[in-house]
C-alpha cells in the first residue's frame, strides 16, 4: 500500500465515523449529506419517507410500500401478532401465512401503527413550567401538568395521537403527531425456520440468510387504507460505498450518559438485567419442554428473551472493553475541559448523574409488577380506576386522556392468554419477589398468602375473570366504582401491590426527573463549550439514518457487504444436523427457480439499534432497497456509541423479497403490489 | 372407610416417617429395625453391604455386583468418564457402549472408587485439640493440625485412604478408611435417550421410565480386581410396602440447620446459585449452537448443570413454603424450649449461627476461582506450591500429603480438554467477575490487563501449557521452584488471583469453624433436652437408608410405585415430536422381544439425596434389586426436612438391567456375570 491509499485510507476510516446519526425529520443533517454525498433531500422526498414509516406499538418500524395500505415490516416484529393468531391447530409462526384475497387477511388483536405527520417544537412551554428552584417532586408534577395540558390541547384540535417527546436527555420537547391505523391485517409472513434461519446462534451475527419480513395491510373503516406515501421498490442491487438511509424507531440509546452512568450500566444494571433475562429464558424453556403445544405457546416470548439476552449480553461485554471506556472518559474530559473554563458551575451537573446512579444502585432489584398478562391487566384496571379520579393533569403519562386509545387497545385485546403459562409465569415471579425482599417480609407474607409461590399462583390465575373479554370491558364501562369493589383475586393482588408500585415510580420518576435537568445543563454547556452532538439519543420516535453499503473484516477474514439467495442452500448444508438449519420445504422445493445472483441480506454503516427492526433501507430516490432485520454483534455498543469498523446494520434485500413472493410462495399478485 | 382403616391408615402414614434417616455403617437403627419391620441386620450382612458399596470421585455411588470386579452406577454418574473418552468420532454418551471382552474395556482418565473398610471413632482425640477459647483462626489451624495427624498415621500405618470426617454439624469425627481403586474401565453404557428418557422435563419427576445405569469394572496389576464382597443379585419383583435398604453416599443435607441457617439458604444462598447455574446453563446451551461437535463438548457439564438447576429450584421452592418454614420453626421452638430449662447458656448457640449468617451474606458473592478446566489446573500447581512449603499438618486439607494420590489423579488425567469451550467459559468467568466487582475494581484492572474480556480469555487460554499433560507431570515432578518461576499466562492468573483467595478462604474456613463449634453446642443442648437425631447430615461417606417400595398420591391422582418395560413404547408415543422422550433404535428394534410385566423402574421412601446416585437398593436378603437415580420433586426438601407423603427415592430395577442386557444390548455373556 503506497502513502497515497494511506492516506485515502485513514479519511475513508476517519469519515465513515460521520455516518453516525439519529437525526430528527425536522433537523436532517443537509450540509453533511450535501458535502460528502453531494445529496440534497428535498421537501417531497422528505415528506414522503416520514410518511411512509409507520411505528408499531407492539416495539419495531415498518413501511408503507402499496397505495392500498400494504406495510413491509420484520417477521420478529410481526411475531408477536402471528402469535396471538395462532391456535394449537394453526401455528402461524412455524407455518407462515399467505392471504389471497383481502377477505382471508386476518385482523391483528391488538396492533396499532403511528404515522407521523407533523412535529412541533414545545420546548420553550415545557421549559417554563418547571423551574430549578422546585423539588424534583414538584418538578415531576409540574412537567407532568404541562405536557398533559399539551397534548391533550393538541388531540383536542387535531384529533391525531398526540406525544410530547423529551430530547437530549430534557433541553428539547417536541410535540409527535401520528395518524394512528388501528385496524391492521396480516398479508404474508414467511416460516419461522427462513425468518429466523440459523437461530439464536447466527442472531446479531453476519453473513446472514434470512427472510426476516412480514407484509401487513392497515384498513380503514373496514376497506384497505389508501395511502399517499408509500415507497416505491427498488430490485437493483446497490454497489458498495452507495448511500442508503434508514428512516425507522430507534428504542433507546444512552450516547448522552457521563462515564458514571456508564459505569451503573456496566456494573448493575446490565449484569441484573441479564441475571433477570436468563431466569426468564431457562423459565420458558421448561416450559416448553412439556410438549409441542406448549411449546409454541412460550415461543414467541422465548424468542424475544433471548433476542434481548444476546443484545444486552453484547452491550455489557462492549463496555466492560476497557479501550470502550477510556474513550468514553477521554470524550468527557476533553468536554469538561472546555466547560470548566467556560462556565464552571456547570460541571457540577456530572457530580449529579453520578450521585444519582448511587440511588439507582439502591433501587435496582425493587420493583412492584410481574410478569403475567393477568397481572398487567389487573394492574392496569385499578391503575385506572385510582389516576381516573384525578384531573388529566396530574394524572401518570400512560393513563392521560390523550392515551386512552390506545391503552383500550391493549387492553381490549383479544389475543388469547394461556393459564398454564400465567401459572407458571406468575410462580416464578411471586418466588422471585421472595427472594428478592425475603420470605419473612411483609409484603411477601401477605401475597403468599401462607401458600407456596406455586400453589398461590395456580389460586390466583385460575380464580381470576381478568382473563375474560366480556368482564375486561365491563371494568372499563363501569370504571372506579365496579373496580375498586371488586373481589377478583388478581385484581385484589394489584391492589396489595399499589403501595409498593407507588413508592417506587415515585422515586424512579424523581430520579428521571433530575437527570433531565442535569443532561438538560450538560446539553447546554457542551454545546456553549463546542462540543455535542447534533442529534438526540433515541426514544423511540422516527429518526433518519445515513448509511453506505459496506463489508468488512473481522478476525483477519473479509465479511463481503451481500449475501445471495442461492447461497443459503450451501450454508443449510454446511450446517446439516443443527435443528436451526433446516429449511423449510417451500425453499427446498423452490431451490431451482430461485433467479440466481439474487441479493439476500446485506450490510451497511447506518446507525441504528433496537426498534428500527422493520425500518426501510432506501435508496438515493427514496426507493427501497432493503429491509432492516438486526446489527451484527459489534454494532451492539451502539447503544453509547457509535462506531463503523465493524458495527453493521443487517437487511433483507428488497429484491429477495418479491423473489421469495413470486418464485418460493407463489404469491406474484402480491408482489406485484409492492411499491405502487 | 371405616374407623378401623382409618386408624390403621394414621399409623401407617405417622410410621413411614420413622423411615427418615441417613445410618452410619458404625451405628445403625437396630432397634428400630426389629420392631417395625421384624428384621435384625447381622454382622455378615452388614459387612457385605457396606463393602459392596463403593463412592466415585466423580460424585456418586456404586456397588460391586460380581467377584471380578464388576461395579453397576448411573449413566449419569458415569458420563462424567464416558464424556472424557468420547471424541468426535466416537460419541459414548449419545451412542453408549459394549465391550465384549476384557481387552475391549476402555480405562477412564481419572477415576477413583473407594470402598469403605473401617470406620473409628476418634472424636474424643479432635475435640481435645480445639478448646473454646481459642480464636477462630487458632481454632482453624488446630483442628487442621490434628486431623492431618490423624489421617497421616492411618496412611503410614494402613496404607488406605483415610479421612477423618466431620459429623453431626462436629460434634463427631470419625476416621473412614477407604481401599481406593483407580483403574477403572469402562464396561457397559445404554445411549443417553434411554438412560436419561424424557430429559430435563422428566428429571425429578415421576412416574418413569430410564435406564439409568452403566457398569464398569475395577482393575487391579492389569487384571480384573477380585472381589469379596459384591452383591448377589436379584431379579424377583417386591411386593408394595416390602422392606428395602439403600446403601451409598449422600452428598450434603442441612437438617441440623438453625432457622435463620435455613432463611439464608431461602433468602440469600439459594437465589444467587440459581442465578449462576441459569448463566451457566445459557452459556453452555449457547455455546452447543455452534455446531455438533460443540454440542458434544458441552454436552455433560449442561446436563449436570441442568440437573442442579432443577434441584436447586425444588429446595428453594420447599424452603418458599410458609409451612415447611413454620414447621421448622416449630421443632426449633420445642428444642429451644427444652434446652432454655435445662441449661439456658447453650441457647446462645442459636444466636451465634444466627449472628454467622450475617457475615455468609455479606461474602455470599465473592469468589476467587474461575470455572474453567485450565485455570482450576493452574490454580492447584499454584497452590500445591505453596503448600508443600509448609509443613503437613499446617496444609490447606485437600493438600495434605494423606489426600496427595487422589490429588494427582485429577491433576494428571489424561481427559481431552477443549480450548473453545475453556475460552468461552473462562470469558464468561472474567465478565462475572468485572460484574460482581466492577470494572474498576484493581484486581478486576490488573487481570483485564487492558483487554476485553473474551480477548484476554483467549490469550489465556491458547496461551498455556498446562493443558499438556507433560508439562504437568514436571511442574509435579519438579514442583514449587518450577512453578514458581513459571511465566505460563494461566499460572500467572492463578497467582495473581491468590491474595483473594487466601483471603475468601481464611474467613470461609473461620465461618465453618465457629459453625462447627456451635452446632456442636446445639447437638449436645439437644441431646440433653432429649430431642435430637441420631444420624448425622449427610457427609459424601457412606450411609444406609430405610425404605419401603410405595406409591403416592398427587393432585389426587394415584401414582403407582412400578412401571413396566412395555410402558416405555406408548409414553414414548404420548410424547411424539419432542426429542427427549425419541427412543433408541436398539430398544425400539428389541421391543417384541421384552418380557411383559418387567418392572422397569421403582419408588422407595428411603431417605436420600445428591450423591446417592448409583447406590444399590437390595431386599432383605441383601440381593440388589435395583439402582437409585433420582429422587422425585416432592423429595427436594429432604436436604433439610424428611417426609414421606409424596416424597420417593426413584430407582432402575435390577429386573430391567438385566433384560436390557440380554435382550436389547446382545449381552447375556455380561447378564451372566452379575451378582456372581
Amino acid at each position: 500500500m503506497n502513502k497515497v491509499s494511506l492516506v485515502l485510507a485513514f479519511l475513508l476510516s476517519s469519515s465513515s465515523f460521520a455516518d453516525e446519526g439519529m437525526w430528527l425529520f425536522n433537523d436532517l443533517p443537509n450540509e453533511y449529506l450535501r458535502d460528502r454525498y453531494s445529496f440534497k433531500a428535498d421537501d417531497a422526498w422528505v415528506k414522503r419517507l416520514m410518511q411512509a414509516s409507520v411505528r408499531l406499538n407492539s416495539g419495531g418500524s415498518g413501511s408503507f410500500v402499496s397505495s392500498d395500505g400494504l406495510v413491509l415490516t420484520n417477521h420478529h416484529v410481526a411475531s408477536d401478532t402471528l402469535h396471538k393468531l395462532s391456535t394449537a391447530d394453526r401455528n402461524l409462526i412455524e407455518e407462515g401465512f399467505l392471504a389471497r384475497s383481502h377477505e382471508q387477511e386476518l385482523k391483528a388483536p391488538d396492533l396499532e401503527l403511528n404515522q407521523l405527520v407533523e412535529i412541533v417544537d414545545v420546548s420553550e412551554k415545557v421549559a417554563a413550567a418547571v423551574t430549578p428552584a422546585m423539588s424534583p417532586e414538584h418538578a415531576v408534577t409540574a412537567r407532568r401538568a404541562v405536557i398533559a395540558e399539551i397534548e391533550k390541547e393538541s388531540l383536542d384540535r387535531t384529533g391525531l395521537r398526540s406525544d410530547v417527546v423529551t430530547l437530549f436527555g430534557g433541553a428539547q420537547y417536541h410535540l409527535y403527531r401520528y395518524k394512528k391505523y388501528t385496524d391492521v391485517r396480516l398479508v404474508w409472513a414467511p416460516e419461522t425456520k427462513i425468518a429466523f434461519f440459523g437461530g439464536d446462534a447466527d442472531n446479531f451475527e453476519y453473513p446472514r440468510y434470512c427472510m426476516d419480513a412480514t407484509i401487513l395491510r392497515v384498513y380503514e373503516q373496514g376497506k384497505p387504507a389508501k395511502i399517499e406515501n408509500f415507497l416505491p421498490w427498488s430490485d437493483t442491487e446497490i454497489d458498495e460505498h452507495e448511500l442508503v438511509f434508514v428512516s425507522g424507531h430507534p428504542g433507546r440509546t444512552q450516547r448522552i450518559f457521563t462515564v458514571e452512568a456508564l459505569k451503573y450500566l456496566r456494573d448493575h444494571r446490565l449484569p441484573y438485567v441479564l441475571d433477570y433475562l436468563r431466569r426468564k429464558e431457562v423459565l420458558m424453556q421448561q416450559f416448553g419442554l412439556r410438549g409441542k403445544e406448549e411449546s409454541r405457546r412460550a415461543q414467541d416470548e422465548l424468542f424475544g428473551i433471548q433476542n434481548s439476552r444476546k443484545a444486552y449480553g453484547g452491550m455489557l461485554a462492549g463496555l466492560q472493553d476497557p479501550k470502550t471506556m477510556q474513550e468514553k472518559v477521554r470524550r468527557q474530559q476533553r468536554v469538561l475541559e472546555a466547560v470548566r473554563s467556560k462556565q464552571p458551575e456547570a460541571a457540577a451537573a456530572w457530580e449529579t448523574i453520578a450521585r444519582l446512579q448511587q440511588q439507582r444502585v439502591e433501587i435496582l432489584d425493587q420493583t412492584s409488577g410481574f410478569r403475567s398478562r393477568l397481572y398487567d391487566l389487573a394492574e392496569t384496571l385499578v391503575l385506572m380506576a385510582a389516576e381516573d379520579k384525578k384531573p388529566n393533569s396530574e394524572r401518570l403519562p400512560e393513563l392521560r386522556v390523550s392515551n386512552r386509545d390506545s391503552l383500550l387497545q391493549d387492553l381490549l385485546s383479544t389475543a388469547p392468554i394461556y393459564n398454564d403459562l400465567e401459572q407458571v409465569k406468575l410462580t416464578d415471579e411471586l418466588m422471585r419477589l421472595a427472594e428478592r425482599r425475603g420470605g419473612d417480609d411483609p409484603l411477601v407474607v401477605e401475597i403468599l398468602d401462607g401458600k407456596r409461590p406455586d400453589v398461590r399462583a395456580a389460586e390466583l390465575v385460575f380464580g381470576t375473570k381478568v382473563g375474560d373479554l366480556e368482564t375486561r370491558k365491563q371494568f372499563v364501562e363501569v370504571g372506579a366504582p365496579l373496580i375498586d369493589k371488586s373481589e377478583d383475586p388478581m385484581i385484589l393482588l394489584a391492589r396489595a401491590m399499589q403501595g409498593e408500585y407507588q413508592r417506587l415510580r415515585k422515586i424512579r420518576d424523581e430520579l428521571d426527573e433530575q437527570e433531565k435537568q442535569a443532561y438538560t445543563q450538560i446539553t447546554e454547556a457542551s454545546l456553549a463549550a463546542g462540543s455535542t452532538s447534533k442529534y438526540p439519543d433515541a426514544t423511540f420516535t422516527l429518526r433518519l439514518a445515513i448509511g453506505t453499503i459496506k463489508g468488512y473484516s473481522q478476525n483477519g477474514v473479509e465479511v463481503p457487504a451481500w449475501t445471495k439467495m442461492e447461497g443459503i442452500f450451501d450454508y443449510a448444508a454446511k450446517h446439516a444436523g443443527q435443528e436451526d438449519y433446516e429449511l423449510p420445504e417451500s425453499w427446498q422445493r423452490a431451490a431451482a427457480a430461485i433467479p440466481r445472483g439474487t441479493p439476500m441480506n446485506f450490510v451497511c454503516t447506518a446507525d441504528i439499534i433496537g426498534g428500527n427492526s422493520g425500518s426501510p433501507v432506501v435508496n438515493r430516490a427514496g426507493e427501497l432497497v432493503g429491509l432492516i432485520f438486526d446489527g451484527n454483534i459489534q454494532s451492539l455498543t451502539a447503544d453509547y456509541i457509535y462506531t463503523s469498523d465493524q458495527a453493521r446494520a443487517v437487511s433483507v434485500s428488497a429484491a429477495a423479497i418479491r423473489v421469495a413472493l413470486e418464485k418460493i410462495y407463489g404469491a406474484p399478485f402480491l408482489a406485484d403490489q409492492l411499491g405502487r
